[in-house]
């Protein structure tokens, strides 16, 4: 397992260029939030979809580095997405994952994405992980 | 239906921030190319997942244009992505679109996408628009 | 709206191979219950695959009936389906269904199915149902 | 590798119930046919999803088995299917599987239905296998 500080520091230096930025990771869950650039956006002031599918690859990975430790071999297999109400693009996007299996070479988890406040999702994703084996 | 031309000057227009490059498009289907950048790299030198997403949803949205012409409130509803070898970070990757199903509401399409030159794909996706009713 | 002596009724007309009971409907969510028959099982004694499919469909079927009446033209347009555990093939299999959204002309919704009376789910589905227009 | 009859007699084994004939295997692709039966129907004489998902899984089931020889371990890990047009209740249904990738531990492929003698596709599936480590 790796705590949150751990976990803030892996993402930094694999992925320099995520804005993510953890804020829960633990017990088969993990939260994320992405502050929305002005390039990340599509016209009529809405946030693009493949920037929508980064930060649910990054809530996935986040959860599952908590639960198996610092494994940089994990890799994404598969990613559904639904996109389900338009999000806002003055607000951050927060996504909250929970692992639906973590096996010993695949986890699967689902993600769902918020406008930071609002009730109702705008996005959900269900992701697979390969993990290398582990001796 | 819309020209390759129009179609690039749309994408150009509504997408300034995408890189993609129109190649083919008509007949059902579309071809574009994608200059990966030094940002869309990951550790070991591939490119990351959600900018593989991105050219695979510009693919369709290209593929779909052409059929039904410049219709700016077609949206992604899903996006479902099958990774199956790494890309090369140092080639362009090039996202073939073929529609299997063009209805009055909906347009399914399925995505090849390759690294420049090589044989094998580097991913499969299959994506669905939903289109605004036409008078 | 309809009501589950409503929905049950029509299920079981329009579907008179099925064997799922409603147990709930309504409030944007369904449970439905599913007795495993002998020609249903797969070696070691577990569920098959599409068994688990047929449950999750008429799962998102009744959520659907149970939010904007007794529609019978809705169509399943796509299912996504993640297989977690083998299910019990001595147990009715559950399925517990929640919309994610209810458009005009889609909804989309996912599905926990379970063994009964087990915490742990066997399948996770999310599925999309394309809504005929209504006047 | 496994031939053709020695998938057949695997799967008429290993899955009495299933009325799916291998027609082709090799070549990391298979062909399937299954004969329509009266409790596979819906109403408007089309032939219901959980069928469609079940020949698209004996496909690819069928595929990887010609790949690596009688493997009794395989198991469906996902699969996701997008219904394109009604199938006629009247004619068999043919499955097209070509697999994407074959790993150590994991297969994927897609599989395009039809209905025998139509040019035009009625769904389209891609699905996961997890396969057991072979020494």
């Amino acid at each position: 397992m790796a705590t949150k500080t751990e976990v803030s520091a892996f993402i930094a230096s694999e992925f320099p260029q995520t804005k993510c930025v953890v804020r829960e990771v633990g017990n088969r869950s993990a939260v994320v939030a992405h502050e929305v650039g002005l390039g990340e956006l599509r016209p009529g002031g809405t946030v693009s979809g493949p920037v929508l599918m980064g930060i649910a690859d990054a809530a996935l990975y986040v959860a599952i580095l908590g639960e198996i430790g610092i494994v940089p071999l994990a890799v994404t297999t598969s990613l559904t997405i639904n996109f389900l109400r338009k999000p806002a693009g003055s607000k951050d996007v927060v996504g909250v994952c929970k692992l639906m299996k973590l096996g010993r070479s695949l986890a699967v988890g689902e993600v769902w994405l918020y406008s930071e406040g609002e009730p109702e999702p705008v996005a959900h994703v269900v992701g697979t992980y390969a993990i290398p084996l582990r001796s």
